[in-house]
């Protein structure tokens, strides 16, 4: 294993222990619930968001406590928005990481709850005390990551993708649309590293640089995924895209140009890191690793 | 109409407008998301919960402008949860203050993502600087509305309330489910007032005891008036706990002993308030409007 797949592996491995505390399982008749949650966010996933977290509060020495509490808490915004995204409503899919989908394993009333309780925890967990002394601090973190999730980012994302099955969309309107439906949450994983360090603007900048071409870079991967990867290697229904008729980065510029394209902003983003220097490396080999992993 | 009506009508014309002003209609393919976020929370209703923390505020002198925004978050989770809760999986309701409901005047997928938009929204509002000056205010909040609306509170409840149709609930666990389903977000309101006018501990918990009293009394209300409540003048469907042979307060007690039961919380909850004096005078209005209200 290569010092940076050890890496992720390492911070997967926290960030999953990190979730398992901060959800603890009860034991009342409501129990059902705390249950699908812990089903929807325990149990695997690279944690890419966390990832992104923690290696960009470490550019700051923030401490390691309240990296992972932000790192948790953006996993948990990811979490239901597939919990919700999965339901019949939506996408209507009963595989997700290789794994019966949270309405397929429960009921659909109680994913749709679980869900809402994800993303009401995520912010829980941002306001308390335990993840920075610093009340500015946490209220920042609360505000990025709500408009982030929000009907100007992932949510609002959410719903010009089940708009656009009755529309073609160009280039520019499918970038726009993933800026907000994933690039928002990724780009505010790498934002709370920023605001925990309390980095400078050009810091904050040049993560935010950094985080707006991995975030494409990471769906057009994903798109060439749906086209070209291996059902069960992916964990999840491949052909998806082509089979619905939607329009990808894939469909719209081809494989070819969509893997150029991919590789291109992976190396312009690594440059965006620069000024940080070594303390930057794993975010520079993450930026590689988005374009050439295979699930 | 009486000075009580006209303040509870002022209010919730104020209300009004804050939602609106906080939840712009876009212009973008994704328009029908705010749109249908916008047909969820405007529009009517008596706005109970947004009364509560502009009268709890009033009582430590906290700006209006302060008290409007969190009263507008408040009021934003709750109807997220009635659109939620709306939904074919789980109450499947069409009609809603005599209105179609989220997901019959759209769709489910845009119900679901409108939902989770303002729950997002409403922690945005909270967070932001245009709220309170004191970022420990915010934090707390944030912290605050969290906990009410998650997995110990508001989502708890409803789970805990779907759980329930298969069994038979005794007075002490309906106590409990409806604590946490509708009475913490009615405490949160009374608590939002005392954060942000940073009130002693003493006024804090004279307002937890009071809502504590008022929310018991609002859902035996809510109780009797889906047994007797007129159809038309409800706005929603009457008759439904009895036809889904569900446990409440009514069927266990029986009317007289709930109605006086209602009563007794009413006058129990006024005297918390006597430490406030005149100030309070709408609050315990209040009081005995909500076991009194036909709608």
């Amino acid at each position: 294993m290569t010092d940076f797949k050890k890496a992720l592996s390492d911070n997967a491995d926290a960030v999953e222990n990190e979730l398992s505390e901060l959800l603890e399982a009860g034991d009342g008749p409501e129990r059902q619930l705390v249950d699908a949650m812990r089903y929807s966010v325990l149990g695997g996933g690279k944690r890419i968001r966390p990832f992104l977290v923690m290696e960009a509060a470490n550019l700051f020495g923030v401490s390691s406590r309240s990296a992972l509490r932000t790192a948790a808490a953006i996993e948990m915004v990811h979490c239901y928005s597939l919990v919700h995204d999965d339901l019949p409503a939506m996408d209507d899919d009963d595989l997700r990481r290789g794994r019966e989908t949270c309405h397929i394993k429960y009921d659909e009333a109680t994913a749709i709850l679980a869900g809402d309780a994800l993303l009401t925890k995520a912010f829980e967990v941002l306001a308390s005390p335990e993840t920075h002394q610093d009340a500015n601090v946490r209220t920042e973190l609360v505000l990025a990551l709500a408009k982030a999730a929000g009907d100007h980012g992932m949510v609002g994302g959410q719903m010009l993708d089940l708009v656009a099955e009755d529309h073609d969309l160009d280039v520019p309107e499918i970038t726009r649309l993933q800026r907000m439906k994933t690039g928002e949450l990724i780009a505010v994983s790498c934002e709370s590293g920023g605001i925990l360090g309390k980095a400078s603007v050009s810091a904050r900048h040049a993560l935010h640089a950094y985080a707006h071409d991995i975030g494409l870079a990471f769906q057009i991967a994903d798109d060439l995924l749906d086209i070209e990867g291996d059902e069960e290697q992916v964990g999840k229904k491949t052909g998806k895209d082509e089979a619905a008729g939607k329009a990808t980065f894939v469909s719209l510029l081809g494989v070819e140009q969509a893997r150029d394209q991919a590789e291109l902003l992976s190396r312009q983003a690594m440059e965006h890191l620069e000024i940080f220097g070594k303390k930057s490396d794993l975010l520079k080999e993450l930026a590689d690793f988005i374009v050439r992993r295979s699930s």
